[in-house]
């Protein structure tokens, strides 16, 4: 591979917060970047040098942007898989593999591959339409989740009783058996192409008191650390038995009897790693990179507690993005912010995050309460 | 000042690696940055979202670029004063202040500030020419130094005696006492526009043993408390006295007998602040975007003790620049590689850096070792 040089080039499908972080860490290996996205702005937009307006979802915009790029990676995994196979048929390197992304796409394959690999998760069945799921009514509680196309919070729901089944999808998805869950917790493994492996520590989810979201993500958790190394073991093997080259977001729950079970996967740079840019000896992104350009990969010691708050649109604003509070927020000793160039807001959207760093747990704590109050975007 | 929103420009005068690693934390701002350099590449080239090539030391130039920001800044401080005053002068924000700029780009003027207002310098008398210095033959052993327009190490020549006086500058510059320094060391400091003030913690030079330069440098330095506590006071003392608005860093000389005295400043980022990207709370970059922007100093901790090596083109060697042993620094643990996106190499030339991060000081040197030993930039 006759990386770091300037002509070089690495393509990255999809243009979102995660590629924007990506594109930051590109210039330490001298890499000359383009991205496909399907906006004509958005967060990558004016970073990557090139950028391709198109859509990711078809063969030929897909096939064609790949086409030009040495290396091509995702930030997003929902794109045109036949396009993805097609290059790397035709010589282009594609990591995360096609075949990988493509298990990945469909929780139903994906669940499938947890049982055939011995990977604990919850127990599950697999349904066609809604008529399937009144078969199966003696399975739940559970929740109905579609094969195909779910993304951030979507394509789940959750069936109570037969009542229920009327809000279900009627489509091809499955019917994941609601368990009691005490924690969530998430762990990103990476995998380079001669085979190493290397994960992060695992990374607490703190819902909501009130609403069923996340509400902040700690690092490193507050688990037992038997729960913790059994954790990042499951890590471990997905991205063996995957035989992945890139990262894996992992994220799991922890039962109130200390088992851990994979929830689902991504197959880049997530959510729960964006604190890892301030707090550990290598960020995810470039992890990512060093992972798909065949390099040793780096140490994922923690250096310092944080925790990361999503910085998400105000209720009741749309329009043109106005950060109210970024001087308040900032005065708070250990918080960065990272701001994700969208122009406009609207009610929940993911604007940016701020990363608290802190190794007292009671300050860092507080510390995110005030954050939360700090900043508020609107329009 | 309309600053957060894609449309808000910020101008940065010179485009070398210390523009490359602004440019890096621009995005987390939402910052339209624009860059003006002489070269038609270089490591800023395709970073920003606008790049002009242009001379820094011509008026219109300069005068023309600055007129387009919102808010203007350096990344090297040799730049055409006269426009920044008129720019100034028409409303454009310029930070650091033109007047700042003038006081620094000529030794003498640095000089002389330096003994208006109490901050300790190694004795000096200003000299015009060559005639003049043989005037001052008794002042040797010296260094002759040039006003204006020496940079990273150039301008600079030892006078041991008056025999050596025929290789002095014929020209506007010092002679500076020779003193015996037993450790070189750095502090940068930040101000805002508020006045508010942040010190980062001292940085030792650590010297080749046989060539007389700089061979790498280790945060925190291993000096007393006390001294170190001197020099990030005489650092704050002088952001204050010069009222910058942005980062100083404040190279100083420490004596045998612990005195500290400056040697001096740089008003911009500078290389001994790379490791701040990976071993403190903020780094230097995000520190002058904070000051410049007029948003609260972040904190300047450490999180974990760093070295920090610069990665200069092997002798012998000039051309299209091939990074050998990349695989093996990298294996490395703690060690992080910074490229600057320069086409060709020459000898000596800072072709990019390496962090390297361990709390274990003597692991950590013993790393410095295996790192200068791993890479070489050949062509």
């Amino acid at each position: 591979m006759k990386a770091f040089y300037q002509d070089f080039k690495l393509g990255i499908i999809g243009g979102g917060q995660l590629g924007r972080m990506l594109l930051q860490a590109c210039p330490n290996f001298n890499l000359h970047t383009c991205v496909l996205d399907p906006s004509a702005g958005g967060p990558c937009h004016g970073l990557a040098n090139e950028y391709t307006q198109g859509s990711l979802q078809d063969y030929e915009t897909v096939y064609k942007f790949g086409k030009q790029a040495d290396l091509l990676t995702i930030e997003i995994e929902n794109v045109n898989i036949a396009a993805l196979y097609q290059l790397e048929k035709e010589g282009v390197t594609v990591y995360p593999q096609p075949s990988v992304i493509e298990i990945i796409q469909d929780k139903r394959v994906q669940k499938q591959f947890y049982l055939d690999h011995n990977i604990p998760t919850a127990e599950f069945v697999l349904v066609n339409n809604r008529a399937d799921i009144k078969t199966h009514s003696g399975f739940l509680p559970a929740f109905n989740k579609l094969g195909k196309g779910g993304y951030d919070g979507g394509g789940v729901i959750s069936l109570k009783d037969t009542a229920d089944i009327d809000k279900a999808f009627d489509d091809y998805g499955l019917l994941e058996k609601t368990i009691e869950v005490a924690t969530e917790i998430s762990v990103i493994a990476a995998r380079n192409s001669l085979g190493e492996i290397s994960v992060f520590p695992a990374v607490e989810c703190i819902f909501h008191p009130e609403f069923n979201l996340v509400d902040h993500l700690i690092a490193p958790s507050s688990l037992a650390n038997e729960i913790q190394e059994a954790a990042e073991k499951i890590a471990e093997k997905l991205v063996k038995d995957l035989e992945i080259v890139g990262l894996l977001a992992v994220e799991m729950f922890v039962t109130e009897a200390g088992e851990v079970l994979v929830n689902e996967v991504a197959p880049r740079p997530h959510n729960s790693g964006h604190q890892t840019i301030n707090a550990n000896d290598t960020s995810q992104y470039e992890q990512h990179l060093r992972a798909i350009l065949g390099l040793p990969l780096g140490s994922t010691k923690i250096n310092k507690a944080s925790a990361m708050v999503n910085l998400l649109g105000e209720e009741g604003y749309t329009g043109a993005a106005i950060y109210e509070g970024l001087d308040k927020l900032l005065k708070i000793q250990g918080s960065n912010i990272f701001l994700y160039g969208k122009e406009t807001t609207k009610p929940h959207r993911k604007m940016g995050h701020i990363t608290i760093l802190d190794n007292d747990m009671d300050a860092l704590r507080e510390k995110v309460q005030l954050v939360k109050k700090a900043i508020k975007v609107i329009s």
